[in-house]
């Protein structure tokens, strides 16, 4: 029987292009490293130690959150004492609470024997993204659970996530140093949208979704347009109009804000452009004096994983 | 060379479920029946063998408009004479103009050696469809020419028509014998439509072209649901609600009104589960005292084609 796993759980890119509140993708990098060991002590213990001065308390922790929920639909007096590192800077919008919580039930599932589907633990780890968002949302978690694409086609009354299959490609992440409050990014979305919007948008949604199923890059790059979110959420990261058009130049298949920012990211054919992009990107935000960090991989074909066990 | 070609041209369901004027597909049956031969007249004579009593002004008939479009990009001198014989009732809400126009065309294009893309066929015959409903629309057109299951991502500035996959269905149309005019189905139409509704129609979006690329009927069959045009256009075919709930009892996967109706379509694994949803929808509608049509058949692979070559 297993005592303690360690598990890599990694970013994710949500609000991917067109697909606000539904699409999402895995990334290689970063990712968090979670340990989590079976407990004498009933219920859950967290520990960082990292330097982010997050919340310990499990139900004010993302980590705990879920694992809390979890712990309803476990053997009675199951307990996990919890060890996070976390790789991925909260607040820079690759899905960094998500992936905490989703590193915690991959681990917590697996000290379990696995006898929870990989649906239950984005059900599970949802609850940790309310701790911090104060809102039930998948559209991290899905990705970071079962890696690659996912589709959120239901949070409720049913949730119903639809891992997609995805061609290889290359992920440009740029992480411009300013914050974006999410408080912010939310009061800038429009509460309603003119139809002949939204019909574009979801026009972009179905080719998107064929252009990953069908590996065509092209169509990719055409759907991934976002009319509705991203528009109004631009004025909030400066320099990101010019960014986007250094990056297609560069020869970005496209890209946009990474959740609700202030990450970018841009989707490529290959490693070589994906640089090019992510180099292109920086000198916008450089010659605008913001620090920022770039990240350059495929798409993680693999969520949240054990990689040692003891 | 040709002189003479004789087309059949599929009726097409539009407004796909989620897909409000972006997916659609081409059923087997009906199908008009398009003869297109040479002219020493330069320019368009159109005669119909039907009884519809439609327009035969070139510049007022659908196949007409689509051909005098074509024509400003055929070599000079050019003429076609067509002879149409519909077999899918006008305003019956699955394509009738569409079929007319796309089998036009592509017979003009079999007589001209086939010198264009099946993308500029649909764009001549969006020209078609302009004369009849007055906007240049391209979602019964797409399958009306591709076959199969069409996304329209684009219309303009840029036409883009993405043909997908589809696996094995069977199409249930039942057509009541009402008049929905599209005055009506377009005076109800929502002019925006909330955010998080929207998010949820895109969901379905992606959720179908998911279901279609990958043969999952179930994820089709969730699918389907229209958060928004539908619920503003049921109460404009009476039965509508009943029909479905039948047609779901019965083993429909699902489905919706057929363009804007009065035809309303189901999708099924089975031709046997057709029949019956066809029989079950057909049976709310006589018990209303509304005569209907019913029709089966899968999927059509290809759409407007060459029959007969003279």
């Amino acid at each position: 029987m297993l005592d303690s796993v360690l598990v890599h759980a990694p970013a994710t890119i949500a609000n991917l292009g067109c697909g606000f509140d539904v699409l999402g993708l895995a990334l290689t990098a970063p990712y968090d490293v979670v340990r989590v060991s079976r407990s004498a002590t009933p219920g859950v213990q967290i520990r960082h130690l990292d330097h982010y001065k997050l919340p310990t308390d499990p139900a004010r922790n993302v980590a705990g959150g879920a694992l809390l929920t979890l712990l309803r639909h476990a053997p009675a007096g199951t307990g996990f004492a919890v060890e996070i590192t976390k790789g991925i800077m909260p607040g820079s919008g690759v899905g960094s609470s998500a992936a905490s919580a989703a590193g915690a039930v991959v681990g917590a599932n697996a000290l379990l024997g696995n006898m929870f589907t990989p649906m239950q633990l984005v059900d599970f780890a949802m609850d940790g993204e309310a701790v911090a968002s104060g809102a039930r949302h998948a559209d991290n978690i899905a990705p970071a659970i079962y890696g690659g694409f996912t589709l959120v086609r239901s949070v409720a009354p049913t949730l119903d996530v639809v891992p997609l299959a995805a061609p290889p490609l290359w992920v440009t992440v740029v992480h411009p140093q300013i914050e974006v409050k999410t408080a912010d990014a939310r009061k800038v979305l429009p509460t309603s949208v003119p139809l002949n919007r939204a019909v574009r948008q979801w026009a972009n949604v179905g080719g998107l979704v064929a252009g990953f199923l069908t590996a065509d890059y092209e169509l990719i790059g055409r759907s991934l347009e976002d009319y509705i979110v991203e528009p109004a959420r631009q004025p909030l990261i400066p320099g990101l109009a010019e960014a986007r058009r250094q990056a297609l130049a560069a020869g970005a298949l496209g890209g946009g804000i990474s959740g609700s920012g202030p990450s970018v990211f841009m989707l490529n054919v290959t490693e070589v452009t994906a640089q090019e992009v992510g180099a292109a990107m920086g000198r916008v935000f450089a010659a605008l004096g913001i620090d920022f960090r770039v990240y350059v991989g495929p798409i993680a074909t693999q969520g949240a994983r054990v990689v040692e066990e003891f």
